[in-house]
């Protein structure tokens, strides 16, 4: 399949070279086509993998991950180019962390709307799926780094695009356990979590931490 | 012990109930001496149980329980009365939940701020200690209706507050896994969680929910 990746950082890398791996044919976007990291990054995940502007990693996909910092996700979309993302499923794995507060990060969208729901308002014929943004960077391509059973969470307004992500994220990822949310509004309560997950992070001295839902 | 109870809701009944069954002297407050809802609590509960105002329930307990809605605590708490508090711990198992804007509710105060934190910083020689609020009423007493791990949050600025409240929630009400994340700015971090749950709540339609906390 082809893939687009928005955004140069850990979380991108990370997910193009477990989706090269995986076979598919992957294209990494930046701000300016040629940018140093997305080169060095194609070069080490070597066949299947390609580098260019935000728009071209737009083009290529017929699934894109949105892997920037939150507070540029909407930027980073808009030079994707609405036309590039159109009709595509736009998988969401930013948060909306504001470090311009000081240690740790609040949130620059909460409570009453969410950065997942603002992509989907600003790109209505993308079909928006939030997913991954609670776990760090490792573990969204390799949930064994946490033996047993913990929960990855996923929501959207559009069923089939789900699908085809919890898809990619069981058979693909290794997720065991994936949970439906509901739709996008759900965002709000994933990108809310962050602050606890940064306590654990804090408290626990390792980023490989994430929930099991356990019910009675 | 004497514990005194603010709230005659569900929260306030479990929790006194179960105080009164572990042997200790409750009495539940309300914003009148002598309301209905009390009174039968403390004939039903038996021996141990009484009930008065809030500044009555404040002045008995040597651990205070804040059990009121969230948007209601500040007030309520203000009717028990500084000096009623001073001094003591407060166990607040409040969240900041908004229903004025339909379903699901959102937070009054939440990111850079939470109602713990108000509390404290209305009430600055009490010791906050925030717990409980992560669970439904029946669970915070009785851990055992989910089977297996999972995990309560524990914050507060009082190290010597959150051992005896740890011991409480552990020898008293059964809880195996008391992870503390901090001082009372983690507050934010648990309030923030009951999107996440009330999401959970809906998607698994019990209220006997909960994460366990896991990690590599």
């Amino acid at each position: 399949m082809r893939i687009g990746i928005l955004g140069t950082g850990v979380v991108g890398k990370t997910l193009g070279t477990k989706l090269v791996r995986l076979g598919h044919d992957v294209r990494m976007g930046s701000r300016k086509a040629g940018s140093d990291k997305a080169k060095a990054w194609a070069k080490e995940a070597g066949s299947g993998a390609s580098e260019g502007a935000f728009a071209d990693a737009a083009a290529h996909g017929e699934i894109i991950f949105n892997c920037t910092a939150g507070m540029a996700s909407l930027d980073a979309l808009r030079a994707a180019g609405t036309r590039n993302l159109q009709g595509k499923i736009l998988i969401d794995v930013s948060n909306p962390l504001d470090f311009s507060k000081g240690m740790p990060p609040s949130l620059s969208v909460s409570n009453t709307d969410s950065l997942g729901e603002q992509i989907q308002k600003s790109f209505p014929e993308t079909k928006v799926v939030k997913t991954l943004n609670t776990v760090t960077a490792a573990l969204m391509v390799d949930p064994s780094l946490i033996p047993g059973m913990h929960t990855m969470f996923i929501s959207g307004n559009d069923a089939q695009a789900k699908d085809t992500t919890v898809k990619l994220l069981k058979e693909g990822f290794g997720w065991k356990e994936v949970l439906d949310l509901g739709d996008l509004s759900a965002a709000r309560a994933q990108e809310m979590y962050l602050p606890l997950w940064l306590r654990l992070y804090m408290k626990l001295q390792t980023a490989n931490v994430n929930v099991h839902v356990v019910r009675g």
